[in-house]
Parts: structure tokens; sequence; C-alpha cells
């Protein structure tokens, strides 16, 4: 009866989206047995002005290399 | 001092997230008796292409319906 | 198809636990019209030293009062 | 860079995190072309007693079967 | 290792998103002794009416002042 | 308005947890001009055998180093 919330950078089309909420639902079924109706998968884009590591936006980081 | 975070499919209008906010804001109170003041509801669309169940995107699902 | 994450200090009884997510439940349906079933609440607790408001713990708030 | 947060409920040994971990991470690097070390992946237990479906616990759904 | 996710309304510039997650960062490094590079921030945006606080939305409330 | 969630490894004293909810609250008022009685900041922890990086546990990392 999980729930699995993705947060990750914008870029994907829905096709990859689509075969990454199919992998990740795989991925969970296959590590516990789970029924795959009862696995729910959420994403949201964060972009990358607003997502940091070390306190360097990836805005920045990318802009740098 | 609860914190709601609702994650829902997209298509709401103003008026019915107003509504909605408002009635699971009674509905905390009620079962609780915490003070509205209190509740903080935040709302955040999740596209169909970015939710799924059993590993099917909602915009798979609707496209074979 | 929504979900409903609730956070709220601890001290809650199993029974008001199951009113709650029941009451959350019924308003999220009556104010969008969706099934019961497509609606999945989670409640998370978090210590009240571990919830602050202005920089002050609900602990430190409820020493002083 | 993704966040993967998973939300099930308890009963996993440390061993079968580690296997699930692992699996999300493979799935969501073979899905996205990703750095196995940009992912990180979180997992929080919520108890059954903690989270409804149709406004049922999934303890009192538990205890009717 | 630490993730600091935050929701906050629109109408933030790209350059005070970056003063933000930095002043952040160093908030938590100074307070923790962690890392700088250990400590991811992501930024999620709520609109206005979208968010509520005892059960009013925040546009609700702006527009009434 | 913003809520400001943290997740991180357990072992901090709840002096240390309040001094980072002050910290953090104050970084996110000195960045943004928003009232301190606006920020709400709570704190999850996450145990080191729930969290991984590139596919392993922060647990199994420790253990090898």
């Amino acid at each position: 009866m999980p729930l699995i919330h993705v947060q990750q950078t914008p870029g994907k089309t829905a096709e990859q989206k689509s075969e990454l909420v199919r992998a990740l639902t795989d991925a969970y079924v296959n590590a516990t047995g789970s029924k795959p109706e009862s696995v729910w998968v959420t994403v949201q884009e964060i972009a990358t002005d607003s997502w940091s590591i070390g306190g360097d936006t990836l805005a920045a980081r990318a802009a740098r290399s």
C-alpha cells in the first residue's frame, strides 16, 4: 500500500514519465511482493532554480559548467 | 496545529478548491477540537501523466476507457 | 484520486485517528464528488519538539504557558 | 537529481528495506539515465491505524478480514 | 544528509530563491555541523487559491483586506 | 506563509532541534522579509537504514567506513 513520491527536475517527456512510473512500480512489487494495484506513484517537477545542493541552485551549477 | 497537504489531479475551479479547503478544515476541527486558525491546508496538483496506479498513468487509463 | 497527508502533533487515540480519516475522506468526497475508494489518507505525527512556529518549538511554547 | 520518498506500512526488515531502496534506485537510473549517486531515497513508515482508503484505516480493514 | 523542502506562495524572483536556498543551507550547516554538500533544498510554490488558514484561502484573505 | 519540512537522520538532541528550527526560521525571514509567526517548520527523522544514496543505505555506508 505504498505511496512513492518522486521529485525531479523538468525535461522528461510524457513517455519517459510513463516508463519511469512503470519501472518504479515493478521495482517495488518485486522487492516487497505487494500487489501492483496497491502502488501509487506521483511525480512532481522542481525547476532547476528551485533546487539546491550545498546552497547552489542546479541552475547556477549548470550555468557555470 | 495540523498541516493537511492534498495531492490531486487538475481540473478543479478556484471555487471548488475554496470549498474543499473549507470542508477539510471543518472536518479536522470537528474530529479533533482544534482551533480553525491552527489548521493549514495546501493543495498541489499532479497531472494525470504524472500519477500512476499499478504502473499505469491516470492519463493512460483514461485514454483506454 | 487524491492523497491527503496530515502532519499533526501526537496524542490522538487510535479511535480519534479513525474518526479523523473518515471525516477527512467524507469531506473530500462531498466537496468533489470523488469516489470514496479513491481517497487515501496518511497521518504522520510530529513531536512538539520538532515543530516550530516563528522559530519557537511547540514544546517551548507549552512550557512557557 | 531525484528524491524518491516512499510511504509504506511497517513490517519490513532492514534487509528488505535495503533491497527496496536499491531496486528503486536501479529502476530510476535505468529509466532516466541519471547517475546512481544523484538518486536519494527516503522511506517513512505509516502505521496501519494511520492510513486509510475510503475512510477505513488499514487496521480496521485487516481486523474485518 | 538533510532534505529541506519549502512550500511557499509564488512571487519570488530567481535571485530571491537563490538567496533563500543559500540562507537555509547556511543555517542548517551552522546549526548542525553538517557538510554543505550534504544539504539539499527544494522549493515548491503553492498558489494563494490553494493554501488556506482556518479554512480561508490566502487569496480570499487578500481580497478582503 | 511558508512551510519548511526537514528530513534528517536521528541523533539530534532536543536543544539542537530547537536551535535548528530557530536558525531556519531566521534565515527564511531574513531572505524574504516574511513575518516570523508565518513560518512553520516541521522536522522528521529518517533512520539510516531507511535513507539511501546511490542505492546504498546510510547505515550500510557507515558500516563500511
